[in-house]
């Protein structure tokens, strides 16, 4: 069966274990379409990995399967799960690296992993990415359904994600949660959180204030503020990176005012 | 339809931004074979976005659709053009990005894309390669004809490429238009630029001289000059890089005597 | 037909020349299913190339291609092979890359690649992994027997592989043979080669001793020694880089008391 299968991890580049956990799925399901959302996921960064996979899968046909290897646990007593949305199904160890996709799905259902006879034959305690989620992910892709894999459970482990809050004055106070290889610093403000009607604001962060906001990259000069494609606050600089102009980090406060 | 969609991008390879366009695309066209070329154009490079495509287009089956995403204009009122030759085609921002395509057809036609209609439903203004060249990019493979997508233009924006001149004492001054990743400096001094008849050669670059010709990295010591794989006169060191050995840069003089 | 064909090379993410290699390859099977390997080992490394290999081809369905293009020799007198195991097809230089292949294979077959005809019609001297390495792949996985391509071989080039060795006072001094990308040194020490009955252990490198064996990354704390996913010894520190750590390099010994 033609099911895409999404590949996110923190495997890097450098090495054939990426490609290992693919030659297990193509020896399962050879009609298995194959593509890569990110491989250099900080190690072991679970929020990192979290946010990267929302930039994604809301773009797949219904129907793929998200397989995510972040997996700082693996070998110990953490879960590993499959989550079905409406949409889509996720494999992953159960580590909170699925929280935005619980967050931003009406309805799920999971299952814990437990069936080794739908494994690899040998299991490794160092790469279930391999030995594990990726015969898994290939049998799903072949129909089989979640609860042939192991039982159904009804909570998953998420992370508490960053919100931006009200301050006493009004104002906005949201955090950096990503920053892209542009440079971009892409905060968790999203539109709705702002005040309606439209205002004068000034966007603060590192101690530099912007004066309004910009619809695209190429508007004015240095640093600009925009709502970008994924629909949340960005602190971009023109042809430039934000990120090395203001030594800005995962975390810092962005203020709108 | 098994079209093949390439895909070149300054997206970098640490962001989800390429595989949302690849999502969009499997969405519209499953039956899509997606090839990268390249993500790590530096941002906002077009000039070499436009070389390192050069390098892969020519070698792709007749009816590929190449996708080039380096956009700094995005969201402005810069077009968006599918360009058509005898084949492939090729989505683009028509900001010179095609120069060596349009350049090395012997014909061309082009259409600037406007109809929202095969778009994304919702489009960014900071996002065209997932919102508007992934959808055309798909629709097209499927047999959509360029002019279903808006209206056929006759020029289209193209950068001055880099080319050799002689000097007055007979000598070929080119220049640096591309290094790799190996450290070799490509040029744009090709073959037929240089004088026929086998007299000795001395290439200089950077202060330093080279004498003569070699036919592979793999002869001689230090220095090399060769004609590369696609036809280019190429500074190269035996196994090392020419680019770190003389600190050169894109743009300089390579002469040959 | 809907052959495996899986890519290692040492031509970085920064060019084009792998797509070329992906194109030349469409253009002759349009059904191939190309699955990168590893892109970035260091030029001319061949050993590295060897090992990285080696984590993955055990891993992909039987009649997978696997061509590597690791090849400082290219363009001189050096051959270019196909080598057949019982479970998969090797494209590559002569040049010891398939090193691990032929050890761990009970029997194989070579063939030297000596026919044009087969190849791009136009052959540069500085890339035949676009042009014999990738139409060579190609054709085979349409179902071409090695014979077409050349002449049977009897032997090929072998690295001589790093192996462990007992010291007099019974230790077992084994070597880092691959640093992965989270900075885990893999050594050469397989667990056959250690005593049967579990007696304490420890292992020492860069001069740090370490007491026993772990089952997985997430135990204990610091610097920590296991039996990793491909069954050798590896020197890893818990949610760190035992790489950076240790300032340890390929080639350095690691001895099991």
């Amino acid at each position: 069966m033609a099911a895409v299968i999404t590949l996110t991890t923190d495997l890097g580049l450098t090495d054939a274990y990426v490609a290992a956990m693919k030659g297990v799925i193509l020896g399962i399901n050879p009609e298995a379409k194959l593509v890569d959302i990110c491989h250099t996921i900080k190690p072991q960064n679970i929020a990192q990995a979290a946010f990267v996979l929302s930039q994604a899968y809301p773009f797949f046909p219904a129907g793929t399967i998200h397989v995510v290897v972040v997996d700082p646990g693996v070998g110990t007593e953490r879960r590993a799960i499959i989550l079905r949305t409406k949409s889509a199904d996720f494999v992953a160890p159960d580590n909170g690296v699925l929280s935005y996709v619980t967050q931003q799905s009406s309805a799920w259902e999971a299952v814990a992993i437990t069936k080794p006879q739908l494994w690899r034959p040998k299991v490794s305690t160092t790469f279930h990415g391999r030995d594990i989620f990726a015969p898994v992910a290939a049998r799903l892709s072949l129909g089989l359904p979640p609860t042939d894999f192991g039982s159904v459970i009804t909570s998953v482990i998420t992370l508490p994600l960053s919100q931006p809050s009200q301050a006493a004055d009004g104002s906005i106070v949201g955090h950096i949660v990503h920053i892209d290889g542009f440079g971009n610093l892409i905060t968790d403000i999203k539109k709705d959180d702002l005040p309606k009607g439209k205002r004068a604001l000034t966007i603060e962060v590192s101690a530099q204030l912007i004066g309004g906001l910009s619809h695209t990259y190429a508007e004015g000069k240095g640093l600009l503020a925009l709502f970008g494609s994924d629909g949340y606050l960005e602190i971009a600089v023109k042809e430039g990176s934000a990120s090395a102009f203001l030594a800005a980090k995962v975390g810092d406060e962005v203020i709108v005012r």
